[in-house]
């Protein structure tokens, strides 16, 4: 094999928004495959607002990316080349937390081939069936535990996780009610996916649209964003309400102290249960999610949306769509043609 | 009977410290007793921080006492008059959430008879055995889910919850590290109620301290005070950690609005579980607890200690103490002689 393989590596830690500099993608001369190992083309690059949080010299849950290492991130690619019994060229495998290289080597004990499901397309994979399917489904079940009649509110609602969020709340009995940043992603969330409100915090008072969706006020709050908004909703919990804390992506890029909520206190007077969590915790039942998002999904319960960015050189730039709440659904870069 | 009763009533929310005037003392005859009522005569009136929280108009946990209505507490009363089969005189009742009055009239129905225990003082129902001790045991058992060699860290160490806390801590083979405001209290805590360590906060550098007395990480932060001293612990909080929300001390004077913890973001990095508690919601489970607490303290296993101010017309001002940090172990104003 005479193809050179392409990495992005980090140069620099990012000051703020990602910049131009720091990373660099790298070119090298692949290495021969070693017994056990499998050679896969990486099809779809997963991006994530954690893949910032992995650039930065933070106390955070797993160690920031050395500076001259490689991106680390994730997705499905596709065996070009095996050395595994195991897999065959062709085969669909996610690299799971691997890094941002065009041609991953991979070992081939662990790695997770992708199920054939019907009418099930590869890019549920990255969504429903993926990393933010399971961080909806284990955050909600298992930290929000929606019971039918509740309200459940969710940030970043039109994203790959809050879009999970709202309709895996509706599916409980529960009224659904989302926060996003444009009036297009609104329109999907409460036409498409089914929520019974949606709030465009962009144009919006969303103190009073919370009031008004949300009249029996608010059981759960699923936190992506933090900030001015997470406040506006922990005023409106309920008694014994449940805030599962996946995420504070408006918190990301700042480079200075940022207050936690004003409304800390309410957390006290409403006896709110509050619990950051992080998906790679729940892998080990990880099958339990997928196989429920899997039947949800070939039921035609769960709509989504998959917002493609294309080439893998153009990788750290579309990171930014994300911060800038450009994507509707799950984020990748395609890199190469999915398999048909 | 002739003599009159004296109630505190709420003429005005105070802004900030309570000040003169917030609150006045008023003279009322006694009616006379109906069928199936108590009258009792004042021992001691329990002092909290939440008693600041009633007096304002905000969304808490129980409606604000209302402009003109009498002021909510609680104590310890011996029964003067009874109307009512289960209560004679020199019986003593806890008035549980009543009033700031000298000599309430109660329903006999449901009200509690103090259980006499060998060697257990009057006081203890204030403390150990009170709605404190509950505070301390349901918050760090049911919240905080201490296990055997972990460390537990409580602010407002001295004070009624705090010091049971600590001494709970280390009865479930915990490193108990306490945080509170002046040597005298630092001493009382490592040399009379058996803490690991204390930091006083008003001299040392919490943070440097944490470092020092918690090399393994703060596995429990039960939290009393909030401000800069949460976060200082916030920020070294372990992977599932737990953190009972017990109460925010710093903050209930406040005139302005109040940041929450600049490393909330941690809360989810660690994948904390934060849980605000009222004790009120363990009242059923108050026997479970009392029984507990009352094992311990036979045993010898709980010291405590009452910092006793002096006469019901000092109420008031004495309240004060709390938020100045000056007394040690549970604060009540002894308003009559206690019974033999």
């Amino acid at each position: 094999m005479s193809e050179m393989n392409q990495t992005w590596v980090l140069r620099q830690r990012p000051v703020g928004d990602i910049k131009e500099g720091d990373l660099e993608l790298v070119e090298t001369p692949l290495e021969p495959l070693k017994d056990g190992e499998v050679r896969a083309k990486t099809v779809y690059l997963s991006l994530d607002p954690t893949n910032r949080i992995w650039m930065s010299d933070v106390d955070a849950y797993l160690p920031p990316v050395g500076i001259g290492d490689a991106m680390r991130g994730g997705g499905l690619a596709v065996v070009v080349e095996s050395k595994h019994d195991g897999f065959q060229q062709g085969d669909v495998v996610n690299t799971g937390l691997g890094t941002w290289t065009m041609y991953p080597t991979l070992q081939g004990e662990g790695l997770a081939k992708l199920p054939i499901l019907p009418g099930v397309p590869l890019t549920a994979y990255m969504g429903p069936l993926g990393a933010t399917g399971m961080t909806a489904y284990f955050g909600l079940m298992d930290i929000g535990k929606p019971k039918a009649g509740e309200t459940v509110v969710v940030s970043a609602a039109a994203g790959a996780v809050g879009s999970m969020v709202g309709q895996i709340a509706k599916i409980q009995g529960c009224r659904a009610v989302g926060i996003a940043g444009s009036d297009d992603k609104c329109k999907w969330l409460t036409e498409t996916a089914g929520f019974d409100a949606a709030i465009n915090y962009k144009t919006e008072d969303v103190g009073a649209a919370l009031d008004k969706h949300c009249p029996d006020g608010i059981d759960v709050n699923f936190e992506n964003v933090g900030g001015q908004i997470m406040d506006e909703v922990i005023a409106r919990l309920n008694d014994f309400s449940r805030m599962p804390l996946c995420g504070l992506i408006s918190t990301y890029n700042a480079t200075g102290p940022v207050p936690g909520p004003y409304n800390f206190s309410n957390l006290l007077m409403r006896r709110t249960l509050v619990k950051g969590f992080i998906v790679i915790d729940y892998f080990p039942r990880f099958p339990e999610g997928i196989q429920q998002m899997a039947q949800w999904l070939m039921e035609g319960k769960l709509k989504f949306e998959t917002d493609v960015a294309k080439g893998f050189e153009n990788a750290p730039a579309s990171l930014s769509r994300l911060f800038e709440g450009k994507n509707l659904g799950k984020l990748v870069v395609e890199c190469s043609p999915p398999p048909a």
